[in-house]
């Protein structure tokens, strides 16, 4: 989940093209997000992007007046969640992570401000949720912030078992368009329609 | 306003030290948004941030396992604002700009995508809007989506003049905390406490 994101960003696109031409075998999460939300967008049900990824640049060249090119820089680590957006008139936030694990997924993949954040987010309001694949097992679910957040609370464990998942956050379905549809879900848990 | 992001946050850095032992001449506008959402934080009144600049990554080196260093990258141009977040339940979504003009805000300022983005915030319950300050007349001015999507339909000028500010715009006077006190204008606009 460290991978820098240019690299990340590169091995997106060549699986956006791969799409075109394979099955959809081998897509990372992210990229599955990614073109899911872009489909939303397309069919204004909801305005969902994912953050750039935070950096800190040390080193600027400015080879010509409007053309400025980073020398240096280095991965931060996030504040937030890597995605946010709009539905439904609802403030919609969340974290996708993906675990080669088949038993659990270890919490030290979110970092502690995250966390603050997602409690945050939960009690003002505001739809939070992870999302977290086990590539594995080829399963993805969508914990919602409440369960989250009891979890950590009732538990000392460094991580959530698959179990906690299957009892208490929702499956999502691969599908073709969009290719994970976790409003669906989304709509379950604010009692849409 | 195309200052990349590192040597901003420098600046930044560097004002919020000068905050601490001047008066709060020179302030940038995106330093005192910053400001004023850790303010808006740690009250727990709102949870807006500004997102990471977006940068296209081309170059990584990996010195040690764990430490990778960007060797190249470039500034991309973002589709998004740059300010969203969570308050009173609502999606809140703005872009915030400086202009040296003492008669009016050029709107190449905004990017089409923006105007796009905005224009689906709004017309999707979310809160959407510029925040505009004219540096040489130290006036800062919050204009609703709603306006601004008006002036655009209506107008075919290439800048917003002063005068619609002064007339469609709310002004945000100055504070110490929060130091822009934006949110005091977004309770009007949703009619708020």
């Amino acid at each position: 989940m460290n991978y820098p994101s240019g690299i990340r960003k590169e091995k997106e696109k060549d699986l956006f093209l791969q799409k075109l031409n394979y099955k959809n075998r081998g897509m990372t999460l992210e990229s599955d997000i990614n073109i899911s939300n872009e489909y939303y967008r397309e069919i204004e049900k909801a305005f969902i992007y994912k953050k750039p990824t935070p950096i800190k640049i040390t080193k600027v060249d400015y080879p010509s007046r409007d053309k400025a090119v980073i020398k240096e820089a280095f991965f931060t680590i996030p504040s937030t969640t890597d995605y946010n957006g709009l539905y439904k008139g609802k403030y919609i936030d969340f974290e996708a992570k993906e675990t080669k694990s088949k038993s659990s997924f270890a919490l030290n993949n979110i970092h502690p401000h995250q966390i603050k954040h997602i409690e945050n987010i939960h009690y003002h309001e505001g739809i939070a949720f992870l999302i977290v694949r086990f590539t594995t097992l080829n399963e993805t679910y969508l914990l919602p912030a409440k369960d989250f957040l009891s979890f950590l609370q009732k538990e000392e464990r460094k991580s959530i078992p698959l179990e906690f998942f299957k009892t208490n956050a929702y499956q999502i379905k691969d599908g073709y368009n969009p290719r994970l549809d976790y409003l669906k879900i989304v709509d379950q848990i604010i009692g849409g329609i």
